[in-house]
């Protein structure tokens, strides 16, 4: 769970200085160091900070919490999106809640048989700062395939049409504060009806480190929601804490073994992170966690 | 390249604050939570710290860098250790430069094959404060196998009897500082010398994102002295810079391909983190990482 963080005092000079999210939950620190402030404002949801770094380029930050850089966003982008298209025999239509700065939308954009991708953020600002300080993740906003909607993703997936998405990324903030009710089983279910058969849901699922609690919390409650299989995915990610993350794929009906790994070894566009032989190694399972988990 | 960290005001109070190492080479910043400092010294070699933390078990800080934490050091100590033996077809006499906390030695003797393990760690001090706050790591130091002596790495290297070592494990603080000297082509020429034929050197290699460079360099260097093939692993490390770490193996004279997976699968002891799939899993080289490194 992300909480605001206790920052250093920090003023806008330009002087470089160091700005850490000290993460309450795990007791652990992350940060970098920044020489100015480029932007600061309250929106009707959060707060958006963008900071200028000196060697990770910019930084999002959200109610205190480190969402996005410049420099290591490729790895939690490409993990969120890749595997589970790779693992889907043939996505038409993708669904993104949350997902506002848009990273996870090119990469869904990079494979051809997407046909449409819905985003579904709630926060607008999140994706205007994004355009503004992060437009290389926004190169593909104006791709025809993509739906940029500003609502809530709980109310939308409540109401969408049953059997109409292959995949679900759930592309959010930590499980307390706005993103909490995407935790839950009430949005599992209307996940799954949402799904076409062997459809995928794929969400963020935290460090497997310091979160195994609540990832464990998470796959009870997409089991216990009617989900078939699951498969728990780890990857680094430096600017989250423990810098080692997580995403979980639950899948509607069919089982998760194995992806399209030749699909993976010929595909067509670069990547700088993902690759078939990342992809099976983000499945295997550390001993701690398997235990954890019960697998 | 680990450099003394511009840390927060600090006493040595006990109510929580934060220890942060802020990173100059890479810009960014660990911490944790910390309650009181245990232990603080300057030794001929360094200055050692020992801080006890609210989530992370006590923290060793040497010049200001996170060295080890009861809670994560389990990632570290396991893959500096299992991989190479496991990709050893029976190493019966291993060298330790560096490792003064112990653990990395811990793991090492859980290897029955292992009919000796050698230490050679220069700061004492190091050791025997491992020995007082780290008492875990160092379950094996009476294992009759264990020979701990406290002298200089590089010289022992060059004076040790050639083809006497099946794997030589360099766990060694960063390349600037008194470690620098186990990163260049002298102490690889020996450590060359001294392996068997067969033999593996595993080295700590660093961030695989932020220090690229260093990790190219070292491994031109390796390759210039005559190792016959290189592997470089990556996993999980939350206390040092940007929280994903690596360490590379160099064979005399064969080819590295492939491991005792059967070995792996079916050891007898018990590991946290590694296992057969996570050492598959840590051969996987990121699209970056391949490309930086001309794989």
């Amino acid at each position: 769970m992300r909480i605001p963080s206790k920052r250093n005092a920090m003023s806008d000079a330009t002087a470089p200085t160091w700005f850490n999210e000290n993460h309450d939950y795990s007791g652990s620190a992350i940060g970098f160091r920044v020489t100015r402030r480029l932007h600061a404002e309250q929106t009707p949801f959060q707060n958006i900070e963008i900071w200028e770094s000196t060697d990770w380029g910019n930084v999002m930050v959200i109610d205190g919490c480190m969402m996005v850089t410049t420099r290591d966003n490729f790895l939690y982008h490409e993990m969120m999106s890749h595997p589970v298209l790779f693992s889907h025999p043939r996505a038409k239509r993708v669904v993104i809640i949350g997902g506002g700065d848009c990273g996870t939308l090119r990469e869904v954009l990079r494979h051809d048989e997407v046909e449409k991708c819905t985003q579904i953020e709630i926060d607008e600002r999140v994706t205007r700062l994004a355009e503004e300080y992060f437009p290389e993740l926004c190169e593909a906003n104006n791709d025809p395939r993509a739906e940029l909607r500003f609502e809530d993703g709980l109310k939308f997936m409540a109401e969408v049409e049953p059997e109409s998405i292959d995949v679900i990324i759930v592309d959010s903030t930590d499980p307390i504060g706005p993103a909490e009710g995407l935790f839950n089983e009430a949005f599992y279910r209307n996940a799954l009806k949402a799904l076409r058969a062997g459809g995928i849901l794929v969400q963020q699922s935290e460090s497997p480190l310091v979160h195994t609690d609540l990832l464990r919390d998470m796959r009870s409650k997409m089991k216990g929601c009617g989900f078939a299989s699951l498969r728990t995915l780890c990857f680094p990610q430096p600017c989250y804490p423990s810098g080692w993350w997580s995403c979980t794929m639950a899948r509607k009906g069919v089982e998760l073994d194995g992806f399209r790994e030749r699909g993976a070894q010929t595909k067509t566009f670069k990547t700088r992170y993902y690759n078939a032989e990342i992809h099976r190694a983000a499945l295997a399972m550390p001993e701690f966690l398997r235990e954890a988990l019960g697998e």
